[in-house]
């Protein structure tokens, strides 16, 4: 291991390669971490090649990720499930497979049949679930090591857990996949599962500055994910690189990618500017900017009313279906339920099918325009968030910038890209129109290695 | 009850009003059932007027029900979990709504709090959730009894259970919804819930005898129910009366219906001809000539070749879906599979995300030449099957008249009309081009009430 003494920032380099490494830039890393020689801090592309060289083994990992996780418990609190016995059970036979040695975290609404799942509500407190989601069984399938279950908010709506920012433990992690942003960021594991339903993905990647994506919505399987709002639903990922989030898909999908790329073509795209913060603004015109200095086409695309008709429908249609998914909680334990969470989940029951009908189409509708504006743009370079993770930790933010593309179904992408004050990271979020993943995924590599050099 | 005795005949009323009772049409009945008086006969819109009016309780309906199910469960096996016990302690205790002391089962690929569900699987044998899918929720904060689980084929895919037909034991009752629709057709149950992934709702509607009513997709909340190929599972409705499908759906949607409707544009479409029964054939020709002398406007449409289109597409989904949503049973329990399902989830799983995202493309397509192929139209009048329940019990028909419509997601209710030979029913399948329920159902019950006159 004598090549690989580096400095690591997360913010700056994505390890996708040894010969790109940077020094450190000044900001603060969690827990100042960035002299690091331990297996956890490598990136999982990078502990593939070295468990294929033979530098590392899967044990040395799981000890690296489960001292890591102990030492940082306390103030980041990612885990509504982590046993260390449980953990070195499993590394001993782990099968081959692309995700071989690889340690994942898998947020507490997906189901698990040898952990507790308990979608963060005291509902479901010491519940276990008989069979695995089928993204699990993939993760396990493919020789990943499932470390634990990361923190959701309730139901992954609303109500924060726990979880705090690891970069700055008085802000939030953002939400609903607070546990599995937070533990990424931090180093505890390599890889997470997350789920998306408005911005819960791509929101807490950019709060916790690790690479989120949401794919196109139906990509990897729902079974085995507690519903919220089921034609919005989207399991997504964390990495800390684009990189790992191609492996991650292959690993979940079986298709290969090459993450080769020209300068792709940009639209800048500000949404609801009046609720977008002067630091979030300026970290996409900082992109643009350096994008385009390096060869990319970048234009500008004006915001249109109908992005106001897709949040008003996204709107309808979450509320609408929460209402029907959490209906036996509702009828069943009310009193477990806070106001908030009885009064909207009986408000979308009472929200009509034909309402919801009609917000679906409003949206159909609203993606054919919305499409013919995008029509030349292999990216479209948008706010992850209205600005870095707000203080406090009772509100994970506002999903405004997310939930138009959720309610779209194109794929998402965070990449954090610099840092705010109170070393809060900051960055941009990539959508595409098109929904093929693997030109998808070679544009972000592009953006992503561009605004590291 | 002086007023109420009566020949009831489930092919040819359905109880929708008592000055519309006929007598029996010389057909046989499951058991000779014909000179009926016991509560488990009456239909749920007569029971609710019953209980209303205080000349029954639901414990008398409980208590006929659960004696119909004794007296009848070695010929017909329609319940993979029943227990009076539980039953009797139910109806002590439920509270006032639509389906206020209305016996319904429930197939057993949705999930229970109270009842274990074993999805048809030697793998879930004994398999207890920990709660209530939504659409049981409903079932159970509306008032209904739930009378315990009905046999699905295995997964709610192709294996058959044990369930026979009730009006001839030596054939199927069709599938997926086998206990569903035989407890229904034998008067076990007033309604039940079933899923259709492809024809797992009509065909055994219409091999049975009931109606059927696979709606909308998405209509129902599918939260609860294991997926099986989640952009096509739909949750449906058996019942003996289109009014008691409107009231089922009432408590589920809390939509009201006026059933009130005058004779509608009819488009009388026969697909597959070259694998449709010529009784099959001959059941749509009667309907369609009965229908436009009492003044309904009937046309015909043309096959064309986009149905093979949706029809091949259907499976791409199908298969694909079910590689995603049963790879951990696979992977975790092969050798509880069959050599076909083995093969089939293997094979679906290798299907890739691009080819089903092209095939849910291609049916995307095909929707807007086939909406415009009906578009002056109030029904699509369209076989149910291929002809009458096939005789065996290992295979349960043909879904081919079926999975066209579930693709295109729209609404599809099976009437029976007529019967065949061996006693078997036969009957029709009306779709419609368009979304409204209310309007849909209140067309269906004219053709009801017209081919019952």
């Amino acid at each position: 291991m004598a090549h690989f003494s580096l400095h690591y920032n997360s913010q700056l380099i994505f390890l996708c390669r040894l010969d790109q490494l940077t020094v450190d830039s000044g900001v603060h890393e969690p827990e100042d971490y960035n002299a690091m020689t331990e297996p956890c801090q490598l990136s999982a592309t990078e502990m593939v090649l070295r468990l294929k060289a033979g530098d590392l083994t899967p044990q040395m990992i799981a000890v690296s990720c489960i001292n890591r996780i102990t030492n940082r418990d306390d103030d980041v609190r990612a885990w509504a499930h982590f046993d260390r016995g449980q953990i070195s059970a499993t590394v001993k036979s782990l099968p081959p497979g692309p995700l071989f040695g690889i340690p994942v975290g898998v947020k507490d609404i997906i189901e698990t049949n040898n952990m507790p799942t308990e979608y963060g509500s005291k509902i479901y407190a010491g519940h276990q679930p008989d069979a695995d989601a089928s993204c699990v069984a993939s993760i396990k399938a493919g020789g990943g090591i499932v470390m634990g279950k990361t923190v959701t908010t309730e139901f992954a709506w609303r109500h924060a857990n726990q979880t705090r920012n690891p970069h700055n433990p008085r802000h939030t992690p953002g939400g609903s996949s607070s546990g599995s942003a937070a533990a990424v960021a931090d180093f505890q594991v390599a890889l997470a599962l997350g789920t998306q339903t408005a911005g819960s993905v791509i929101r807490p990647a950019a709060f916790c500055g690790v690479v989120g994506f949401k794919p196109t919505y139906g990509r990897y399987p729902i079974e085995g994910v507690k519903q919220l709002s089921p034609s919005l639903d989207t399991v997504g990922l964390f990495a800390r690189s684009v990189s790992d989030i191609a492996l991650f898909d292959t690993a979940l999908t079986g298709v290969r990618h090459e993450l080769v790329s020209g300068p792709p073509k940009l639209a800048v795209f500000v949404p609801f500017s009046d609720r977008l913060e002067e630091a979030g603004a300026k970290a996409i015109e900082d992109a643009a900017r350096r994008l385009s200095a390096a060869g990319a086409i970048v234009t500008e695309v004006q915001f249109e009313s109908t992005f106001d008709d897709i949040a008003a429908a996204h709107e309808t249609i979450m509320i609408g279906e929460i209402g029907r998914a959490l209906y036996y909680e509702l009828e069943n334990f009310p009193d477990s339920l806070d106001d908030y969470y009885r009064d909207n989940i009986a408000r979308g029951a009472s929200i009509t099918e034909g309402e919801i009908t009609d917000a679906r189409t409003a949206v159909a509708m609203a993606r054919k325009s919305v499409t013919s504006l995008f029509e030349n743009t292999d990216l479209i370079l948008t706010p992850p968030a209205s600005g870095p993770a707000p203080e406090g930790l009772e509100f994970t933010g506002d999903p405004l910038f997310n939930k138009i593309w959720t309610a779209l179904g194109w794929p998402c992408l965070a990449l954090p890209t610099t840092k705010h004050m109170n070393s809060l990271p900051l960055g941009i979020q990539m959508v595409s129109p098109q929904s093929e993943i693997s030109a998808f995924l070679a544009n972000a590599a592009w953006v992503e290695m561009t605004l590291n050099q």
